[in-house]
């Protein structure tokens, strides 16, 4: 943690004024159930004076969602408006404005609580604004139920036991690598499989692997949706995973 | 979920009376600061008539100090005391004993709340009880914040971004198996570091990785420890672990 009061005395100005300004605290939702949000978030959350989140461009936020009930009708809302592009400019555009935003309410010695899907340093938007902040402010992580734990939790398969190795693989990876990958693992979580399913598929279905696998839709959510990978649908939203269990070390 | 109970009319005897069988709820606490744990996590231990937890013989359990503050004095609590032997059998025995309690409780039409450090199902204790106990019982898994997501909070480490593999690896893997998982991963967590402490840090300096290497001891706890691995002591207790996160993709 960058924590830049330890020690330091307040005076008149630069870099001694940052014992005055405010935490940032990035905090994990985790994967969608309200209840799966830790003690501590809710704490943050529910007393807070400025929060801050992203928001798809021209859609709608659901950090914001999970945490709606527990934000103070009082708070002063930051959104960071991300596009969704395939170039990465305009998202480190919008992240740019984000930051400052953020950096502003810091400066002015508010406390800002960033509202993270999942957990915020697990594929979370939130490092993007943290590489930028954390040089100059004080900034807290909390942590939050990741979508790979849910979606075991959900579908009813133990991840890893004693030895095994886990291996998480984002689904835009090219097929053999994926397969070199899921070879390489006992248990396998491939995240963001959206328009990536048929590829991934095929990949495990060459491995023979197909029994052992589970597809997961929108994990602890209402439209939650768990199956085998052999009656997945055609099409994947972006929010799903394949978890691959090999199972070779038994757990009884 | 192993919901047997839909659909199905009490009657009599037999494997209809499973309707009328308790719950038993495997709850995740997170990594040791009782505020990491879920609210869902939260309700049901304060709610609990019946509370489960490991302890190594002659030791204390974490799992239940973690909870201890929200345990109701009524309730009734089973102890799973697992020997820390290198052979499976008396471990074995134990999760027997265990689950045949819980067992006895869930038949008496009793929930029961068996509390686990971390992630239930992320090299947790708790799946050797889900695997006796699943066929016969309905069991509902609460997910919980791994050590993993704590140590990448704690040392202000983003873990993976985008496209990027991460890899869960046991610090008992031997040095051939570390090394080419090392290298086939942009970012690695090393668990249960322990007494294997001396060659995972051989494999990570042949690797030219020290200086991306983060040593943390009991994340989250009031014993915390976060230093560069060059820094880390001679000796580690189990529950430690190494974050290696070679940053190939800046998060700018």
């Amino acid at each position: 943690m960058s924590d830049l009061s330890g020690g330091i005395q307040a005076s008149g100005g630069g870099i001694l004024e940052k014992k005055k300004a405010g935490v940032l605290y990035g905090v994990g939702l985790g994967p969608g159930d309200p209840e799966l949000m830790t003690l501590k978030a809710a704490r943050l959350i529910g007393g807070a004076a400025f929060v801050a989140y992203p928001a798809l461009v021209g859609g709608a936020s659901l950090a914001r969602s999970i945490a709606a009930d527990l934000i103070p009708k009082s708070a002063a809302e930051i959104v960071v408006k991300v596009p969704m592009t395939v170039e990465r400019g305009p998202a480190q555009m919008a992240y740019n404005k984000g930051a400052a935003l953020i950096a502003a309410a810091l400066q002015a010695g508010e406390d800002v609580v960033y509202l993270c899907e999942g957990d915020p340093f697990f594929y979370g938007s939130f490092m993007y604004l943290f590489a930028r902040l954390e040089v100059e402010f004080q900034v807290e992580v909390v942590p939050g139920v990741t979508s790979v734990a849910a979606c075991a939790a959900r579908s009813g398969r133990p991840l890893v036991a004693r030895n095994e190795r886990l291996t998480v693989l984002p689904g835009p990876l090219d097929e053999d690598e994926l397969r070199s990958r899921i070879e390489g693992a006992e248990s396998v979580a491939i995240m963001k499989v959206g328009r990536h399913l048929g590829k991934i598929r095929h990949v495990i279905e060459g491995l023979g692997l197909v029994e052992q696998a589970v597809y997961v839709e929108r994990a602890s959510l209402p439209e939650e949706l768990i199956c085998p990978l052999a009656d997945a649908p055609e099409t994947a939203p972006y929010f799903s995973m394949i978890l691959l269990i090999k199972g070779a070390d038994p757990w009884l």
